[in-house]
């Protein structure tokens, strides 16, 4: 796919169909989390994928608005290090969730409330955090992708030199 | 260009040629960052489009790694409101990049550790801040994209289902 088209026709979904990833789409879809530029090239964030129907019920209940988790094909956590921040663990999301759109797999972040059950699920280092959760599926036919709520018009989003 | 393509071979770069962003493509980067993905949809960023020299000038002199600012044919500011988060920053900050990157334009995201001076520079509402300052412009020929640091193995990236 074009990647102008790729970016701007994603669209979060959690809606799947029951159908494991494509081995070669998932190693691509990580490869571009690898490749996320970050903070002084720190590389923070590390990926645990979640495929087995136990876990992923187990990271659901982790979160107030997981209820798909057990759904999605795959879930990817995008794990962070003390010394690592949100802004890089969404270049890398970003980075996985536009790959997966280009190999017609549709994402959602989720988020995981409780802390420390979705470290305790993952068995991640203790000082060790989990940035987002990535739900990852081929998307279930007649659901539209998103909530078909609009963005603001891009005269919304953007000034010029200063705020006014 | 391919969207994996783009994904994957996007470099962070500093070195820009002296030569103003097409109109055209400096709309569809600023559409890739209106279109990213957000927390239940809030759409929190809004975009600082700074290309005046004094301007750029000013901005630089809010971060401490920040001397290549008035090089760049355009700094994007990406702010948030106190209710805004990093990791919706970094999405759209990612779209913007890899957009950006699509059509030939280098870029590299900017600290601005003297958050009271972007403010100030951008006269941002009181309650909003500066999450990162993207630099864009025509990258320098000659000088190789990022600074030749590797990524780390895929391997060293990606556990599968636990971390061990």
């Amino acid at each position: 796919m074009d990647a102008y088209k790729a970016i701007v026709s994603k669209r979060d979904s959690r809606s799947y169909v029951d159908k494991p990833l494509d081995e070669g789409a998932l190693r691509r879809i990580l490869q571009a989390g690898r490749m996320a530029g970050s903070s002084k090239n720190t590389q923070p964030c590390r990926f645990v994928v979640v495929r087995e129907s136990e876990q992923k019920a187990r990271l659901a209940g982790c979160g107030q608005f997981a209820q798909h988790v057990p759904q999605a094909a795959a879930a990817v956590a995008v794990c962070l290090p003390p010394t690592g921040g949100d802004f890089d663990a969404g270049r890398a999301a970003q980075n996985i969730m536009l790959a997966a759109w280009n190999e017609g797999v549709a994402s959602c972040p989720v988020s995981m409330h409780d802390r420390d059950c979705a470290r305790s699920v993952l068995g991640l280092p203790e000082d060790w955090r989990v940035a987002v959760v990535l739900a990852l599926g081929y998307p279930a036919p007649g659901i539209p992708l998103g909530r078909g709520i609009q963005r603001l018009s891009l005269e919304e989003f953007v000034r010029y030199e200063r705020w006014e």
